[in-house]
């Protein structure tokens, strides 16, 4: 059966066990590696830029003795020349898999439907699961087995909706800080929490970034304002005052939680330039996590 | 002595015969030919975008053991930051070969003068020699060496053009069915008609599509407004009325008759969603067939 | 120890050498070194458009077993999505080095202080490094180890700054004819003149190209309106009349004297078509030797 990574859920517990074993390897003897996609070319389809994504799937497949084509934001227009079904049931025919990262989750969806191989969502509206992935790895890395406390101070965004459904799946604390009207999305919590019951994860909701980062392992954050958003600058600013991930807030939290942001970071804005420089920074180890846990889901996805 | 495939008529039928022995060598035992193409970089320069011949062209080459780097359409601007002569003569000492999407054959051509390896065109306003392969190879997968009737409906343009030329050159009867004004190239035609003459294949123009279609083994259609073209749009869709393959035209045709397309499909327009649905339509074969005949002509071009 | 080549003085004279011996065995053997990068991915960051840069990059990392991944203007617009000191540590997690070509020489500096692994410079405003290696290599295919004069004629540019570093770090004559006001940078003819004092290099300036052209072995130019400068386009034509590289002024020069050009050329302009396509020019040459050269840096550089 097809296999694909869409959404943190289409991940069992074991799946993501499965993963991030092979990603421990994979990061400590990529060599071994080195021939296990041989011969496979992957669509890297594009609506908007990115330079980690991009660059983490391109290098991790080259490494993997696979090798990437890049379609971006001005080759494609999905949907635009040439509807969706017939782009993927054409590039179904010529590539191992796909990466999309698109503006519209349903665009990956209905992609998935007419496409015979493996599509990864390399970040959507809705979610962003490499990057959740590469986070809660990074975590492992300094917790192990052990249940964390993650605090995400921030929008109620797809990498929060993400991480959400990982907690729960893995049985761990997340707390969410955002400001009213910057909740995330209601499905994604309520799916969340019921998966929370089965795991014993706990699923915590709050106005307040202080409560949130009390006795927390970690902060998280997230730009304010993304790509495409820049008309709303002044208005999300002020509704995001007072969220900043800054040296008072960490202080709230455990003696080495570890500081966290996908990035890019905005520093004055949603972090400062103290905290994303300081000792608890790990965020260049979560980037550099991107490439060996998405190397792990391309050898789940696709080897043989 | 330098070999390209710049139009169907640079090939004889000696040489169609051994691309496609090669293309069903590729498609059925692609690991055979891993290495053939070892160590060579191709050029795509794209003038304008396109998915299929990118994405086909550049598995290809990589899964021969080859390389592409795709020049787009910001990248290079033929003649326009530099003397195509100049450029040919550089490219010559850096790449194995070059495919060209270009607006003017004449580009090619001159590029081609100046180029020391091989060209092949990927498509220009007046020839598509690599889909006309790919289309008569899937024709031949259907009815092996017997004599075909292609019933081509829709414009004059440079798919009709290879088309023209190929059948001609393997003796099959083609027969075209165009608005007035919308015929065929004069040239061509009178190339056409003149190695039809030795081939014994049969070419047969027409205005009326219930004509062409009667009794034919597969009717062929391609869009009616090509990118570019969008100015034009009204008219052209006033001057194709009647042109669109659907099912009544389709019903004239043999029973099993195939039902081809170049893609990208405008449904509604120059056919209908039912035929491109339906079981006779093997658009998606086409296109994945143009990959296996691409290799087998860079084989052909540039195996040593 | 990490290592560049931002500038020629990152280079010492054994530096040069050593880049030379491999250019030759690497341009006469190229099938021994086709492993010697395997696995190694490189970023090109362009900032601005290039294609002999590129796809000689690309093209050499390929025919040593390593890979490229090409993020063009509109993809990273470095410093302005994000901070410079970001995107460096964060692809320094990915990539094993880059080429770098920007519009301020800054860009590349404050990027290699963040960047773990090396940076190329493949053009800045102030540098064209590897240019002026492969001039020079281009040279001693037709002089050997001989002392030889330089005369370059035209702008005070990025190029000519290069080549007077490489004039002094080898012992070489270089002449530079500029119009007035559009001599070389004041320090980088303090920093050769004080270079060329250690190894006998001569560097002579002047505003006359005939004084410059007489006896040379070599005659150099370069366009004088380089993208971007369009707007100057009339001024400068105007400056530079009288500095064109044409059979008058070749015939001062050796009789067997070199024409070279670093391209693209605009022919009536800074040079003739007759001396362009001329029996002198080795323009092809020089540019064909942009990707040995490159090759040989990438090895000093890379290869372990």
């Amino acid at each position: 059966m097809k296999k694909h990574l869409i959404s943190i859920k289409d991940l069992d517990f074991k799946d993501i066990e499965k993963i991030y074993s092979l990603a421990e390897e994979v990061k400590h003897s990529p060599e071994s590696f080195q021939n296990a996609l041989r011969g496979q070319k992957f669509g890297l389809i594009f609506e908007k830029p990115s330079t980690r994504t991009w660059v983490s799937f391109d290098t991790g497949l080259f490494s993997l003795g696979g090798s990437s084509v890049y379609l971006g934001p001005d080759d494609m227009q999905l949907g635009v020349r040439e509807e969706i079904r017939d782009v993927a049931r054409v590039l179904g025919r010529y590539l191992s898999g796909v990466i999309m990262r698109t503006f519209a989750h349903s665009t990956i969806t209905e992609f998935e439907r007419y496409f015979q191989k493996p599509v990864i969502n390399g970040l959507s509206d809705y979610e962003h699961p490499c990057q959740a992935l590469a986070d809660y790895f990074t975590l492992r890395e300094h917790h192990g087995d052990k249940k964390t406390t993650l605090a995400f101070i921030g929008d109620g965004n797809n990498v929060l909706n993400s991480l959400l459904y990982l907690a729960a799946k893995l049985g761990h604390e997340i707390r969410y800080a955002t400001p009213k009207k910057h909740e995330p999305d209601k499905q994604v919590l309520a799916e969340a929490r019921a998966l929370a019951k089965e795991t014993g994860a706990k699923i915590i909701g709050t106005n307040d970034p202080k409560e949130a980062a009390r006795g927390a392992d970690a902060l998280y954050t997230d730009v304010w304002v993304s790509m495409g958003q820049e008309k709303i600058r002044a208005q999300k600013l002020k509704a995001f005052k007072g969220f900043q991930v800054n040296e008072k807030l960490l202080a709230l939290a455990k003696k080495k939680a570890l500081v966290m942001h996908c990035l890019p970071a905005h520093r004055g804005e949603e972090i400062t330039e103290g905290v994303m420089e300081g000792a608890n920074s790990v965020v260049f180890d979560q980037a550099e996590n991107r490439l060996h846990v998405q190397k792990a889901v391309l050898l789940f996805l696709c080897a043989s």
